[in-house]
């Protein structure tokens, strides 16, 4: 079996472990490792597979003999590397939203949209990880009447803001346990005990980059160039699982046994939905693994063509790293 | 000044308990207070404006002679004394759910509805919290043009399932920092770090009780019998203070400008809404107090009639006590 070069930009993040970790679970055949990260990082060690791999700085020349390259860098680093990771001919699998919106840059979640990984040129966007989470719910209702407008509210946990995220939280709480305060460096608020409706800077009529992702990288992968999203994305004082309250609104009606039939059956999915046994996704039981949960499916009382329900997933896996290596397994399936 | 005989009937809950600390705040002409409880406390002393106060045995008799029973108990028990305190000529201001439906109760927020008060027949009932939150935060637009539908999704603090629920917060925070567990008593699941979409039992097509208020209490405090409300009802770690993230579609259009100033001008609300200087209503921001924050205010990006908001407000007090207090101080204007 071909073994394939594999560089991770961004390796000593939070995205970036969990790409190292996911690629040594699924077996990817990975014949090299290049951990890529900033000067600072370089000659310190990471663990991949149980032994230690030299972390190199991120350069162009880097790219050279590198068969695949796995970002989880910001857009900026994203932006500067591109052209050397094309030029060296390797396929950049990238998880900053610097090219997610580019028409020559697929933007793939593979349950949904495998096909479109043919049309890249060097760049295969991964989408946000609210987005991914969300659409892997219901895309599977998109098949049986295509989505016109979605409603969705986010619980969003502290790890999507990178590793100092629960760090934070951990030492909010435990500050104010002992009746002191501690002065937030990562979220712009305390977010222990409390919610902040705002993640992103301020992107189209009130909206945050964040919540506009939603409908755009939406519109991309679900092949729905005219659907409609309002979204609202709110940090939430959970560590790990982002959640998703969603109401949808189809062409034609969906009964909520189709729907519960279809999710059940939907790759990537999995349907948790009785509350009279108290069962529904929650973001403890979503973390650390690869699967979104989906419940509390009910007909949208405002709307006779429209359904709600509220799904949950684990965002630095699903909605993060092992969709760019489900990307990358594509990559090598067609190769 | 005339004083008034005032029983809090469940004096020992988190809502009887605000409600005293309450009367006392707005200097409601309390003559007497008699607090009413089980009999297991009954004999017990609790404090009313720095003084002791003993606790009765809530039963039929103790009702004789009081003017106002500020109801803090559960549906039961406000069923059990209701006939009591109604022949025994006091006006019962019930935070249970028992009678707010029933057309022969008014059921009121004092900033919407209350002329509806003169209606009553010995009951007056106060609305759920987060519907009370909401439809403070939401009535001014509504003057504008009627509301036709609402989708809402709740972020409901812990102490909204009375005083055990932040204790149970606490413990489990406790533990999980020594690396313990803790079974939880107050709530199904863990609800530190996590959340729980449920919030009371099923009521009507896979809807729980507590989504269900916002549409059948909606409907009766605006006066908007077609409302059409699809909630979405989530526990969330936070200690107090109720948000709600909302999107409303009106019968016709209303700008982002209009709906701002509306809300800055409605009694009752605040307009927190500043998204550049990281400025909008946060739940720790709500605590404590009794204005509604409103913030987030964006068109609905699904409807052309819509608009989108997030509003947080204090559940035990204007979502419960303070609501009540205000009912009971318009039945004395009145008198």
């Amino acid at each position: 079996m071909k073994q394939y070069t594999v560089a991770v930009l961004g390796a000593t993040g939070a995205v970036g472990q969990e790409m190292m970790k996911i690629l040594s679970e699924r077996n990817f055949p990975v014949g090299k490792l290049i951990p890529l990260a900033s000067a600072r990082s370089a000659g310190k060690t990471l663990k991949f597979r149980g032994e230690d791999v030299t972390i190199q700085e991120a350069r162009d020349e880097a790219f050279e003999g590198v068969d695949i390259v796995l970002g989880a860098a910001e857009n900026d680093i994203a932006q500067k590397f591109a052209p050397a990771i094309v030029k060296a001919g390797a396929v950049f699998v990238d998880n900053s939203s610097a090219f997610r919106l580019d028409p020559n840059v697929p933007l793939i979640v593979p349950e949904i949209n495998p096909e479109d990984v043919k049309n890249h040129h060097g760049i295969i966007s991964n989408p946000n990880c609210s987005t991914i989470i969300t659409v892997t719910a219901v895309n599977a209702l998109n098949a049986i009447s295509p989505i016109r407008t979605m409603t969705a509210s986010t619980y969003q946990a502290v790890s999507g803001a990178g590793a100092g995220g629960p760090i934070e939280l951990m030492n909010e709480v435990q500050a104010l346990g002992h009746g002191k305060t501690y002065e937030p460096k990562v979220f712009s608020h305390q977010i222990a005990f409390n919610l902040i409706p705002q993640i992103g800077g301020e992107q189209f009529e009130g909206y945050t980059s964040e919540e506009m992702k939603m409908q755009n990288e939406g519109r991309k992968i679900m092949h729905l160039p005219d659907l409609k999203v309002s979204c609202t994305c709110v940090r939430v004082p959970v560590v790990r699982s982002h959640s998703i309250s969603v109401s949808l609104h189809f062409d034609k009606p969906i009964s909520v046994e189709q729907a519960r039939e279809a999710i059940a059956k939907a790759p990537g999915c999995k349907l948790v939905d009785d509350l009279a046994k108290k069962q529904y996704p929650m973001p403890l039981d979503t973390s650390d693994q690869d699967i979104v949960f989906v419940g509390r499916i009910r007909p949208d009382l405002t709307d006779d063509n429209g359904l709600c329900l509220w799904c949950c997933g684990d965002q630095v896996r699903k909605g993060a790293a092992t969709n760019a290596i489900q990307i990358a397994e594509l990559l090598i399936e067609k190769a």
